[in-house]
């Protein structure tokens, strides 16, 4: 069934009020959230809400949080989350990120005592509306082995990097340092199908098609799949950005990052606070002049676009391209849910005395 | 063959004096080249000396090149290289970077008019000797087709970063954003065996397994090899770099990359200068006491290095390992030459009226 994003967004805005959340900062969560199911990411949108509640019952996530800067100068800071929404802490830090670059030309910003602060690219396209490049990462609760091991030591890690250009739309890459999403194994396992050699590995660290691998004991692997394909590359990218994030802040790092699912506890000799985040914006014009710079970025665009497709493909995309599409899509006629999420919805709706949603007839 | 590392040295200065570089420019060059082959990183090193020479002789390479700082904030310039070698722009761009971040933070700096600048680990590994983390990347000439493309787009476009500890050695990570490098594909050929699928592609753009196929117009692909194992992946991290590097300078970018080797002329309609890099220093107490971060690296380094192995895995390696167990034993075995470089070492010996080194006996 298929739902408009405005009711979807509102019945979230709600979810957020009755954890305790601020007025503003529950449209903001809600905002991100719906941002990624209108993209089609519909992973890091809105089936996550029953998650984010039951880590709040919990006391794992602080719905008014103190989010607070620790540590800066003029071209950095360290935030410290307060224990609250990644949805809300993510925005927060990417505007001091974006303050700073405002005035030294660049501004990082890593992050402790955070949660998970869905899809990457939302927070990096924060600095686009400013004429700046904007780069957003985050560690996540161990899942990936690194070459060559047999235990979880990262998370799926993704960066995301966005670039403004002039008449193309900008340039947004948005991916996890594996090769692929967990979510794309479960759709093989329940079309009863193997997954292919590279994707994942078993219990004891070895290649595996089987797709109940990584439910059971396994891992994913880093992007590049193995050693002769690269993995190692990969591993060093899901490192980069668990250190970025969380050696540099303070936050949990690595096998200590506590999980996202409130029926697995948290480390009890945790490294640091929460999980951890990097942001980064770096103004245009610190370059060069931004119209210069988008003028350029069109013609990078444009020659990619155009270059001649291999067999049996249309076009070379630019990222980006693909969520654009479905944007366009969902937005006009709506977000699909699957009967599972309508379901927690409802637990969700009893719970708080909510409204649900009705369904696009 | 094996020579010293000392006796390479020499005969490299001598080289780059005869080119009519600056002492102290001839001595940098040759650190950065022999570094490279001590690390074991032999397609970045003494081998490439005779491509230098000839894009000199073609006037391609500025030996006395005007290295300056073109636009600048607190945290941020764009260099022209002035058409120099990379192995001394480089370097010297670095430097900027991080007499930046002294003040600022972070530094950052992006690079136009420069070539080939060796190892990006070489230049990141700058940083570290200052208490900060190194960033290097360089875009290169299309050899590179983004997935769904027939046509090079990009190069090999590689990253390093450089993350100093305490008592453990530092995390270097340094690596080609495709599948494989070349050079390994050029190996498989020597041995007249198949290389993997997913490796490169042929000149129409479908996937081969012929050792041959991108001397013969196929591509090298991007990290992750074929669509189904995230090569979309690598071609962002491919891209991300060419804007880095290119588009923010004013260097040349994607196809217009000028080729590294002298027998192909560079595009006729440049949107550029020479080709770009792109730097970062970021100071670590920037973010917090230098000390307490190194203690956390070690902890996160001795954590990964303890995983349980795969089966059939001696250990996980923390990236830069391989690197630095090959450059202990060169260091003092010598570094071996194939005789396909040592012949053209004897044509620059003649031409230069040079003393060839010895091996060793």
């Amino acid at each position: 069934m298929k739902y408009t994003h405005h009711s979807l967004k509102a019945f979230t805005v709600e979810v957020f009020l009755k954890m305790g959340c601020p007025e503003d900062q529950a449209h903001l969560a809600a905002e991100v959230l719906i941002d990624a199911d209108l993209k089609g990411v519909d992973s890091h949108g809105i089936a996550r809400l029953p998650g984010y509640v039951s880590l709040w019952e919990k006391d794992r996530i602080v719905s008014t949080p103190n989010i607070e800067i620790v540590h800066e100068t003029p071209s950095t800071a360290v935030v410290d989350g307060g224990g609250g929404l990644g949805l809300v802490v993510a925005p927060e830090a990417m505007k001091v990120a974006i303050d700073k670059a405002k005035i030294a030309g660049t501004g990082w910003v890593s992050v402790r005592n955070s949660n998970h602060f869905g899809t990457a690219g939302y927070h990096a396209m924060l600095a686009v509306e400013n004429d700046m490049i904007g780069i957003s990462m985050t560690n996540a609760s161990p899942l990936v082995a690194p070459t060559f091991s047999a235990e979880r030591l990262l998370g799926t890690n993704p960066i995301a990097v966005a670039i403004p250009a002039l008449d193309q739309p900008p340039f947004l890459a948005d991916f996890a340092t594996t090769t692929v999403a967990n979510g794309k194994i479960e759709v093989m396992k329940r079309k009863g199908q193997p997954i292919p050699q590279g994707w994942a590995q078993d219990l004891e660290g070895r290649p595996s098609t089987d797709p109940s691998c990584v439910e059971q004991g396994g891992a994913l692997v880093p992007l590049g799949g193995t050693r002769q394909f690269g993995s190692h590359k990969g591993y060093c990218l899901g490192s980069i950005v668990d250190i970025f994030s969380a050696v540099f802040s303070g936050a949990n790092y690595g096998p200590w990052v506590p999980p996202f699912v409130s029926f697995l506890e948290p480390s009890s000799n945790p490294v640091g606070k929460g999980i951890g985040h990097f942001f980064g914006a770096m103004r245009i014009d610190a370059f060069r002049p931004a119209e210069e710079f988008k003028t350029e970025m069109d013609r990078w665009i444009t020659r990619f676009r155009n270059a001649k497709p291999a067999p049996g493909r249309e076009q070379v995309l630019i990222p980006g391209d693909p969520e654009r599409t479905t944007y366009k899509i969902r937005e006009i006629s709506g977000i699909p849910l699957l009967p599972v999420v309508i379901d927690s919805f409802n637990t969700l709706s009893s719970k708080f005395d909510l409204k649900l949603p009705r369904p696009i007839k």
